[in-house]
């Protein structure tokens, strides 16, 4: 760092989110000079391609091939890593933090993989690892949990964290469409890749779901840790008999700290929920994120707004790019701890209440033979509809709290009755507590 | 500071805020400890009545009488406001910044009357000066405002940020109540003060919007410069006609950035508004908090929770304590810039589309009078409904964006108009802008 009070910053990766960074500290360097004293300059963009035309103006010399020169560059203070994937992002990570390098990072797939291994370099180094924008683009989540909470105690936390499948799901809400046509739609708005299955099976909510529960409880969380369920099987009768009793269908990430045998666990998981209509994220419509956080003594939280783009992301990267270069001016760190092991609940010992749809023979003595299903593993049933007849008949049954075991050993024994068709979709509902 | 990391807590107040601060410092004081190396102790505790029991335990001698002798004791590292009121807390508070201490306040009342002052002595001792619990509670919102959007512009922010009259707004809204019905359920349930002013008049809301402001634009507005109108006006038959028309009816803080003749002005107001139904403003619900901010590249975050309460307001209170003692220990400091002067827009300046309704004699020719009116003034209506008759006949009118110059003329000239009985709520509708 020079005397100037100018941080020299490292760009790894000029896609959506790097130009927009460029472009961003070009329009609003001067203010944030104005604020903090602190001179922004990109100094070194490190691309894949040195040809291909960029968005954004660079000085002549600035974009190069060599992304380990970039970190190793004396002239560079802090390094921002943009680039995603696994490797090199990783090793080039570990090399600037090992330099003493501040490093902020948007790479989702990095943290949730390698995450313990980069908090520990950057604590060992003393300096800062920001990551805001991995999580939910532009929304303060990363922040608020490590600070505005770090004298409360996190509870639990509920999010919308995929832009696309809460997209999807509300155009079959709002709209009666099918999954294949909210998809369809998602597509053509760009929203969704021609591959959907990373949003669609959840793996982007799980990855996003490990970096929450690690920062919530500064545990060692991994994206392998999640139990992980998508959206595709959800039907357009599901969402409709989610409206007639009070609730919409969100696939949400949840992590949970509950009491355990020896001490406190944690449960990670993504799914498919009911969230009852009067709860804050049932307003949480399109390809909007928001984040719903429980605290001990702060009570019920909630953060929304744009979960991904290149400005939203970008914002998100440039607000923590303040933080760490105002830390590295003053010789501190602002950053991340190490985690602790993590003591996971399994996921068969979740404690829920359940909403099941079975396609059922429309005869007498169906429902006693599916309600003995139930009761055999003291799953008790709170409401029962049944909607259609003939071959199209259907029970939809909504459960008391249950444990995730008795309810999937409920199934396995529905699966088998001869009077039932087809077990639909299982969906757990959000509950007050 | 002592060399063992402990930060010692001199404590301005104990009601309930600064006993919930005190228990949450006893039981989450060991997990601040782990995770940061600070051990924090509530060491001493200044009170009006030292004979008053307190809901909480403290050691004998950590109770005084004496405010002055906490924040002048040597052994005292960082200074904990929770008293209220203007005096003595301002003169405490400077005191203690100029002693190099660094001050966590909950004080909204004298931050929108003295925050500039605070401000410029905190700047320069360089110690920190916190209040994210003076503004909404539990909510994280000033550190997002400061850090998370540091390198974004934030071009406007409104807030449902008085949960009294959201509550009784609530039960208009949903259970048909007057507003005095609403106001007594809110009295009955101790959300709402025997005297209902502050809340029902805006005058909370315009402080909180002050300091919004004041941290949102880094300059130094005064709860004397915000435009405020309460909700004692409102009907039930403006509730239902917003719900007719599409909207929920909020009190809303307001402040915009607008370019305005030779630099950028902004709007501070507070004042009853339609929200459309699909805003995220709209379902916040009962007496919970919400802040909406647009960034010009973030856009669209919203901030949800308690905004009152002494557990939330002691969380935030605790995280700022946190972050403060951190810096304390580095010798750094993260705290507030000082504010530059505001450029405040005229009220009368303002752009809005705006709801009016209109008691009228049920005759002929009324609305060509009532129309005319608007046109003197170049006021256009995009919507117009009658209901009732006879002596109960009303004109619901919306108008095209206009100004409030205009608007205002509009107004004087229907009072003037024999045909017109009453000129009943003017709302202004928040768009989509």
């Amino acid at each position: 760092m020079t005397g100037d009070s100018t941080v020299r910053i490292g760009l790894l990766g000029c896609g959506n989110v790097g130009a927009a960074l460029v472009q961003l500290v070009a329009d609003n360097g001067d203010a944030v000079a104005a604020r903090t004293g602190l001179r922004l300059e990109v100094t070194r963009v490190a691309v894949g391609d040195v040809t291909r035309p960029r968005p954004v103006d660079l000085a002549p010399g600035v974009l190069t091939g060599d992304a380990s020169g970039v970190v190793c560059d004396p002239d560079i203070d802090l390094v921002v890593e943009v680039m995603g994937g696994i490797e090199p992002a990783r090793t080039l990570i570990l090399t600037a933090l090992e330099a003493g390098k501040p490093v902020v990072t948007a790479n989702k797939e990095l943290l949730a993989t390698h995450g313990a291994e980069l908090f520990d370099a950057a604590v060992k180094s003393g300096v800062d690892l920001l990551f805001e924008a991995a999580v939910c683009g532009a929304i303060p989540l990363m922040r608020p949990l490590r600070e505005s909470l770090a004298g409360d105690r996190i509870n639990r936390v509920i999010g919308i964290v995929n832009g696309t499948t809460n997209f999807i799901l509300t155009r079959m809400t709002e709209g009666g469409e099918s999954f294949a046509e909210g998809l369809a739609e998602a597509q053509a708005l760009g929203y969704a890749e021609r591959d959907p299955t990373a949003d669609v099976e959840g793996f982007d909510a799980a990855a996003k779901a490990a970096i929450i529960a690690s920062v919530a409880f500064g545990i060692d969380v991994r994206v392998g840790d999640v139990h992980r369920e998508g959206i595709t099987g959800i039907t357009t009768d599901d969402i409709a008999m989610a409206a007639r009793l009070g609730y919409v269908v969100k696939l949400l990430a949840l992590a949970d700290s509950v009491a355990g045998p020896g001490g406190d666990q944690v449960s990670v998981r993504v799914h498919p929920a009911m969230v009852p209509v009067a709860h804050p994220l049932a307003a949480v419509r399109e390809a909007y994120n928001a984040v719903f956080v429980q605290g001990e003594a702060a009570g019920e939280l909630m953060f929304y707004g744009r979960g991904a783009g290149g400005r939203p992301t970008a914002s998100a990267v440039l607000g923590d790019v303040v933080d760490a270069a105002a830390n590295l001016r003053q010789g501190t760190s602002a950053g991340v701890a190490g985690l602790a092991a993590a003591r996971l609940r399994p996921m068969d010992e979740l404690a829920s209440q359940y909403y099941l749809s079975l396609d059922v023979a429309d005869r007498p003595g169906v429902l006693e033979q599916v309600a003995a299903a139930f009761a055999r593993h003291e799953v008790s049933i709170v409401q029962v509809l049944q909607t259609g007849m003939g071959g199209e008949a259907r029970l939809v049954l909504v459960t008391h709290i249950a444990r995730e075991r008795a309810m999937q050993a409920t199934l396995a024994d529905l699966r088998g009755l001869e009077s039932v068709d087809r077990v639909g979709s299982l969906l757990r509902v959000v509950g007050p507590e």
